[in-house]
């Protein structure tokens, strides 16, 4: 049981990214990461995002992948980190040959650190 | 790792049903699902629940197995989906051989959509 | 499927202990149980942890694993069960052969069974 656990959370961990990464990429002309936003909720819900980010709706990702960049790295997130949208917009990413992470503690842990956001 | 990766998002992705599926069958006389609310606590604290729900206690679930249906669906939810509750009864009664899920997003993303709940 | 499902939520709930068993063994003069709060953020951002905790934030517990006893049972709480820093922390001690588990619901749902805290 120990060797399960063990790959069980060395496999989960390695689905996400954590907020230092995707902070010290923010700002560089040439960065490779792309933050996209996921919720499916409209603007006047979701109200703010993570600065920069792209929104992708999960729902219409599928529909969406000729406009991303294989060599890019993209950086998906949802509401909190109890939600599923995030990990199906990765697994849609990933099926598909993208790099992709889901950001460590979403939307509710980026805000609760006082990240940088913008309004919508 | 990415075919890893992939194996675990499509098999933790295969627990959850989202809200759609149940709103659509809510109030559906032949529905096939039924929505258990498996929070341990007393009606007190729970204050509310999805509208519809049967409550039954994770703790308890074990010991009323033989009051459900085979030809039934079975989505249980807890309070958050950071809490391991709603898998502890789905594991229950996948071993016991039901069709279940778990409500993506819990009761919190369920309220956050405004989705019709009902006083206890 | 079936079979996976159930073997990717034994294995998760595995990883996991709920309140109670760290509960009825808070006071315990003998109690092999230690509670580790591996949040990174400063006291004065957790402002307060669950009694008793030793707090070894997780990205510097790597470096004080020869200050833990091996006849322990550690269990380790984030902020949310969102969040993966928890899960960080557990990869860390199983892979150097500790018995360790994270508390379920995280330090969120312990405060909203309003189990006993202190101020830091």
């Amino acid at each position: 049981m120990q060797t399960k656990k063990i790959e069980l959370l060395e496999t989960y961990l390695s689905l996400y990214i954590n907020h230092f990464t995707v902070l010290e990429n923010m700002d560089k002309e040439d960065s490779r990461y792309v933050v996209l936003d996921v919720r499916n909720a409209p603007a006047q819900i979701k109200k703010d995002q993570i600065k920069g980010a792209t929104a992708i709706p999960a729902k219409d990702l599928a529909n969406h992948l000729d406009e991303l960049d294989k060599n890019k790295i993209y950086v998906v997130y949802d509401w909190t980190g109890g939600t599923t949208l995030g990990k199906e917009a990765l697994l849609i990413l990933l099926s598909a040959d993208f790099e992709a992470y889901e950001l460590a503690g979403a939307l509710e842990g980026w805000k609760g650190m006082n990240l940088p956001i913008e309004t919508l």
